[in-house]
């Protein structure tokens, strides 16, 4: 293991990170929050004295190899979230560490699940800060780092590494043949949409503050909101743009690439992308069919449904109505659109609708299997095999996510929350949504859940959003070993 | 496909099922039940005039393929199935058919899960049934019809077919050379243990009808009681010879036959009769400490956690408390130990130990190959490799496992209980357990669901009881071709 190399790129993510924390804390200080300002302030210096001598370690040896890549953006992921959560527990916003600290992690891994009841009491400075970590986690600190990295051009071998250790989706594919133009050509379309989306909820009469925010939290498909019920508050219109912008910032960003290059027919017959809508129209369809006689007519029924499917699926977990009250089937639903998640390459979390496809043909091969032991079945996606490495990937995703689930589930069954609470509880931080059933519903939060609860969430919001393998390797004792 | 194959098969096993139903019927006879008996009877003829002209079927080809083997199993359970509710029907014991179906399937699959509120007033010849099908179904109906089958000695690849698609485990080692030989060992260890626990509780001061009763759903793991409250009322004495029963048929039966051969430490040295019971030690043990202060002392604390340990691991599902008030910890527990379940090869369900086993090797190899993937690591279990075939196959068992209690539980919510009863009303059925919680929790029952969800979890029963192909197969159009 390149420890050295580990701890300088390490180092030099908190610096960014440090530098991250100015424009909040200019927002406190125009406001006159000095209180939030001098706590953000303390933060960046804090990031700047832990981060600064590491990035200034000189490695002997500058390989990194897969291993080391995993290793890597685990910590970072850790070091980020401990650090990021310094404004709110210097500022007084969240009283203890580890609530601070679970509420850094859902930000960075763009969960949005929250401990706090009270949210608009807050200094605007710090629940900025809150929407920013969506923005920054959105995708990744690393593919950032990465470009403002100059050993970029140098070693493309070893940013490969880390990009696939965690970028979204299971194939990293590189949308031009050097990485740092790939990573600045992903950026730049998120830049754009974001801005995109501000200037809409701008013309819609949105405050700049509240805009930028929302556009913040949509674009890492987050749902940190600066309102106590969420987005309950906008006008039709502001959820209408919100639940469009969720939906595009699920998209694979690779598929904005080929619209950029004008490769229309090539962007529109991607399977991921149709199979997302066919999942997304048929949620909404099921949901309005379900909710029926709750709204007020077809068109809120419409909205509020489409508003709640686009969010969840996104994995945003912005609400507009607690849907906790829905009917069971509704709840259900809900839950499993958290599992199918948004699409490969997009900033939102799930298991991902590629995945969800290639289950579904790897069971249907299984059961052919069965009756035909001898056959060999290949298994097609957008007019390509799906190599047996890719397939095993698939399988082993599947089997580590559901067995996580089930024993985070029950450790935090010991909190006593009810047996829907603790499992959406840990299905909504795995898959990086946010609100879940029960107790963590729509209208309530993670508060009310013990020290172990919020610690063990914390590490399943960051494990869920690495795709699980950076952090577990943490818990393999042989990858500790020369 | 071979259908006349099939036919002259499935009308044998008709022809077993009717002569099955004599003992209940010579039971209702000597009570006085009248009524009871003529429904036996009429169940009985309807079998035989259904099964007997397709018995005399003289199949031209006697070849049996895989496919076949899957298709023959899935359709002769759901035929028995169908026939073995005859009984409850035309004796009224349960007005509906859908409901009788259920129950009957629920007998078959040795899931225990019931649809009956009230019981006791039900004749004793229908109540004997009911347990006389666990009995049956616990070693598998066509495991006995190969026994019977002259077939047998002539052609053992097709028996094999048969077997592997219905016998519990994933590995099915031959105790012996010949098939039909290893059939009958089984069947003679099955009654021998059957006989045993027989005569333990008739020591206790139990009946003879209750003490062949217990002893026939312990057997087959099954759960049916003749009594509302289960086992409550039994003496402590009775509880812990089930225990032990329940644990004793939880386990492979090759170790008993082991042990019948004198190899004591090939058997006791099994890893997945160790891994059984180190689970089953620290369920105990979690349990208790879950639910202190519950119960009057620690003797009768080890007894009901011991006794509700070995019911729902070995998938039996008597209560002698009604575990759903319960602590949330010990509640979700009770669910994971469900999905665990019994040995392989053994007569309980759940997804067996060994593919626990496996299935944590897997992903504990997938960790390893994430950071080091040319690397290639083999699984061993009892000092054997396990070869790819089997891994894949473990791979996919999960898989189809976790996507079936996902897609179930989101149909069975259209009914509108709360999240945990129709959730855990899967887990239960597909891993023919019975109880579940909330709706469908140890004091409740079935009765509320819609025909729907009743077929539905009739069909997951039966799925679950087979390891999932035999049913599947049914769905997968390419099966039907040439």
């Amino acid at each position: 293991m390149n420890y050295l190399m580990i701890l300088t790129i390490i180092g030099k993510v908190l610096c960014v990170e440090a530098v991250f924390m100015l424009p909040p804390m200019v927002i406190s200080l125009c406001l006159g929050e000095y209180g939030a300002a001098s706590a953000l302030v303390l933060s960046a210096a804090a990031a700047v004295i832990a981060g600064l001598p590491l990035s200034m370690i000189k490695p002997p040896k500058r390989d990194i190899f897969a291993r080391d890549g995993l290793v890597t953006v685990g910590a970072a992921w850790v070091f980020v979230s401990v650090f990021g959560a310094l404004p709110f527990f210097f500022s007084g916003a969240i009283p203890g560490f580890v609530d601070s600290l679970f509420e850094s992690a859902s930000g960075f891994t763009t969960t949005g699940a929250t401990v706090l009841a009270e949210i608009e009491s807050l200094p605007k400075g710090i629940l900025f800060w809150r929407c920013f970590t969506h923005w920054l986690g959105g995708m990744g600190v690393l593919v950032f780092l990465m470009i403002l990295n100059p050993l970029t051009a140098k070693n493309s071998g070893e940013n490969m590494h880390l990009l696939r250790a965690e970028s979204p989706g299971i194939r990293t594919s590189k949308l031009v043949p050097r990485m740092k133009d790939s990573a600045t050509i992903l950026y730049l379309i998120y830049i754009g949409m974001t801005l995109l989306q501000v200037i809409m909820l701008l013309f819609g009469g949105e405050s700049v503050y509240d805009s930028v925010c929302i556009a913040m939290s949509t674009a890492g498909t987050g749902g940190f909101s600066a309102y106590n019920d969420s987005m309950a508050s906008f006008s039709s219109y502001t959820q209408w743009v919100t639940t469009v912008f969720m939906l595009l910032f699920s998209i694979n960003f690779s598929i904005w690439f080929m619209l950029l290059l004008g490769q229309w027919r090539r962007a529109l017959s991607n399977g991921e992308l149709r199979t997302f809508l066919l999942i997304v129209a048929g949620a909404v369809g099921l949901l309005m069919f379900s909710t029926r006689g709750m709204f007020s007519g077809i068109g809120e029924s419409f909205r509020v449904c489409a508003f709640n499917t686009a969010s969840i699926i996104s994995t945003t977990g912005y609400c507009t109505v607690d849907f906790d009250l829905w009917p069971e089937f509704a709840r259900m639903l809900m839950v499993m659109l958290m599992m199918i998640g948004a699409c490969a390459g997009s900033t939102g979390g799930g298991a991902k609708v590629i995945r969800i496809k290639l289950l579904i043909k790897i069971i249907h091969r299984s059961i052919h299997n069965a009756f035909n032991p001898n056959k060999v079945n290949l298994i097609h996606e957008d007019g390509e095999i799906i190599d047996d490495r890719t397939v095993s990937s698939v399988n082993s995703y599947f089997l580590i996510y559901f067995t996580i689930i089930a024993l985070v589930s029950l450790l935090v069954s010991l909190d006593g929350f009810s047996f829907e609470s603790s499992f959406s509880a840990v299905v909504s931080c795995i898959n990086n949504v946010g609100p879940g059933l029960g107790a963590v519903g729509a209208v309530r939060n993670y508060g009310g859940f013990s020290v172990f609860s919020k610690l063990l969430l914390t590490l399943t919001m960051i494990t869920g959003r690495l795709e699980l393998y950076p952090i577990l390797v943490f818990l393999v004792p042989s990858v500790w070993k020369k």
